[in-house]
């Protein structure tokens, strides 16, 4: 979203951020926007996530059977629960500051730009009445594309699944039932937060679903090189990759390190924002892996050192990823399967060694290895055995990955417009004409069974069938009649 | 396509143009390609053509009831039996044209480009194994879209039932049975026709439809400033309006004539390409109309003059309409329907009263009433009554159909890139990457229940009856068992 307000900001747009006291990366103040702060417990603390990703990691190293797969997706479906009733609540207390809506409702803002993930801010759109556009990967109930577009279960597979757009017949079982859970799931932990808010601010006809369908613009942050390919709408702009840049020179100790690799090149690790520590021995296996390689490695690490760190391995609190995966000595990437890490390598053209965590991690690193650019090693086995290692030297020494890789990003970069400018122009189109109404289907209106044209279906199946009830009834007639005559003639 | 192929043309780009010796509108020579001409009866004579219109005029004007319309699909299904007749012969003899097909293979042409309405172009490219580019509005099997994207007939409007994108419950059902009525016109009277062909040049397993939907990408000739918003592809690019171009100056003559029509502007009249003759009486109605306005009036005609013409009317045999359509002074353009005009007309601004004969123009027209920017008219109550002067004064006097149409024309000239950049863009991104593959969904290689989730359902539904049964099963004999023991006790 930054990036976004960044650019916005940059041609002369007035950006207003709403954030809570707690949000620990919004800050209050910022020469990008203004600021609006609600005093409240959002739910979204930095402890609580942390401590919500160190439970989820918990659960990881049970094991990697299914159960523990369902047993992670029912805990994130409870946790998001939480998180939910707290957002209610948050929306609830400021639509309760009268002085603060009003002044919201005076401010005649052009459109409301929100991640739907958590849906406040397309309630507060719905509120003021505002055109909406989404900065989305996904929504609070599910991924983005399945509240916008058809997804025929046969080949678009859920997230979580960890399924291709190939799937055998026992995956489209599990898909189709994946389905089922997940709007089970909806239905139990996410709308019911949220029915009484919207009857009393929104109007008792409004629904929870209709909220989103009814966006102008959802600006996707995937493209079609790394996305399976799949059924969307006119009012879906893909902008995947907005973030990546050409790589600017990096800091002089960076730049040391980066050729003191020579011609073996260096190793990218990190794990994302959230995920800083990792056990003990989890980090001791990692560490040993790397410290046997040629290969230099930065590692974005905050943990403790650990025993058996080799000297080509450099641990950092924070590093220029974007400079570090476009550096011409980079040679691979170690990630967790986050879509802004993984559409960055894609743009450098980095493979990928992926550790998936949590929620679409392994999904989004199965759409490189489906295209031969990554391998998946799950955090069981880093611990057990030497997966690891083997997948490293397999990335390093195969070339056909790096190839791959390569393929995927000139594909990616071969765009009329780039995506970041793609966002802006389809942001400014909504404000120049108050909406995109014409871009967006107003079906979703429609109730299921129209939608999917059962009632039509029931309706001239009836009419066959009273036809030929009514053909029966007259040829049994006739047949009687004619019975009757010869009878009555016999007679 | 000329448009493209020009500009294609001044890029560097070399096209070779496959034609029949017949054909009365793509040159032999031409300073923009080199041309393979096919000495052969490819069925698309201008007379053809000409009888053809002019009969469909004549059922056309029997009247306007649902029963001339369906005559109206039935007469066309069975012409285009006729041409896919010839198209079918025409490949065949192509294809046994062995030193035109060995120097075909030998030029390695880096995409086939091509219009799917008639499959030849489909089917030269798949024996020649190449990548295809469509230049497309229909298929040979119905309108693109249903071709490529999911359609759902509770709001994509069949081509041809003159429908929106919202439906009443009767318009759904007719909306179905047209569905169904095409697929059993297209089995009987076209996919017949290339079975033989297609089993012999381009192996057993291929299907006709997989052809279609195998090509790379779709550059189709609409936007959604005039389609109803729909569900769409990755691989569609949509380039409506890409031959519409700013007005150029005009020759003096039509300039002094627009000019001296003073305030009160002019009245554009073109039934297209095809209906250049319509019978004295329509005519005579029609002349009698205009005559009766304080506008001028340019009206492309090649018909005897009607008895009825006024001093404001020039009749012309031809006349350069983008330029016409790009005046300040004019005020209606009085349209059959056809894509090209409406969406220049859109482009320019100006408001519409149509007079749709067949094929897709009253769908055109259509999408122009639904947004206040056209009135229809029918050919029969041009004959009848005084409708067509009442649409003419209604258009003109209303400001309303000016200021939509204007609208309409800023939303559509509101785009990143232009249409015909666009579509070259695209063209030339599939000879960089020998194909578009990855904005290609292989979706269409599922069989159909598989696709619909068919099998799935059925086998949950077997699995949970079956789990039923055994249930009942275990309790009756727990059951018999309880009520056994019971009895034994008792005795």
């Amino acid at each position: 979203m930054k990036v976004i307000i960044e650019k916005l900001q940059s041609r002369g747009h007035q950006v207003t951020v709403v954030r809570t006291n707690d949000s620990w990366y919004i800050q209050e103040t910022s020469p990008l926007y203004t600021s609006i702060t609600l005093e409240v417990d959002s739910g979204f603390s930095k402890d609580f996530i942390t401590s919500f990703v160190d439970h989820l990691l918990s659960i990881h190293r049970e094991g990697n059977a299914a159960w523990t797969r369902f047993k992670l997706k029912m805990e994130q479906g409870q946790k998001a629960s939480l998180l939910h009733e707290k957002t209610a609540k948050l929306l609830q207390s400021m639509f309760e500051k009268k002085n603060l809506v009003e002044s919201l409702l005076r401010a005649k803002y052009d459109l409301v730009l929100t991640d739907p993930a958590v849906p406040g801010g397309v309630i507060l759109a719905g509120y003021l009445k505002l055109p909406v556009v989404f900065n989305v990967r996904w929504t609070s109930h599910g991924e983005g594309h399945f509240a916008i577009a058809p997804s025929p279960l046969s080949y678009v597979p859920m997230t979580g699944t960890e399924f291709s757009d190939k799937m055998s017949f026992f995956q489209r079982v599990l898909n189709v039932l994946a389905f089922v859970f997940e709007n089970y799931q909806i239905a139990n932990y996410i709308t019911p937060h949220y029915r009484g808010l919207i009857n009393k601010y929104l109007g008792p006809d409004v629904n929870y679903y209709s909220l989103f369908q009814k966006a102008d613009l959802w600006l996707m942050r995937v493209d079609f090189v790394f996305e399976f390919p799949r059924p969307t709408m006119p009012n879906v702009i893909y902008i995947g990759g907005f973030q990546c840049q050409p790589a600017k020179p990096l800091p002089d100790h960076l730049e040391e390190f980066m050729q003191s690799s020579e011609k073996h090149g260096v190793i990218l690790m990190s794990l994302g924002t959230f995920v800083s520590e990792l056990s003990a021995d989890v980090a001791d296996k990692i560490a040993a892996a790397f410290a046997k390689l040629p290969q230099k490695v930065i590692w974005r690490y905050k943990g403790a050192k650990p025993s058996t760190l080799g000297n080509n391995t450099l641990l950092v609190d924070w590093m220029p990823q974007n400079d570090l995966l476009g550096h011409p000595k980079m040679k691979l990437f170690v990630a967790h399967g986050g879509t802004n890490g993984v559409q960055e390598a894609m743009y450098h053209g980095v493979p990928v060694v992926g550790i998936p965590l949590f929620f679409d991690q392994y999904d989004n690193l199965k759409r490189l290895t489906d295209r031969g650019a990554a391998i998946i090693v799950q955090l069981t086995s880093v611990e057990k055995d030497n997966n690891f290692l083997e997948a490293l030297q397999e990335v390093l020494t195969n070339s056909s990955y790096r190839t791959n890789m390569q393929r995927l990003s000139r594909l990616h970069r071969d765009q009329p417009i780039a995506p970041l400018d793609n966002a802006i122009f389809w942001i400014e189109f909504v404000m120049r004409h108050k909406g995109a109404a014409h871009l967006r289907t107003e079906s979703y209106k429609i109730p299921w069974y129209a939608y999917y044209s059962v009632d039509v279906v029931f309706f001239l199946a009836a009419v066959v069938l009273s036809n030929l009830v009514s053909l029966s009834a007259f040829i049994y007639c006739l047949c009687s009649r004619v019975c009757l005559k010869t009878k009555h003639k016999r007679d």
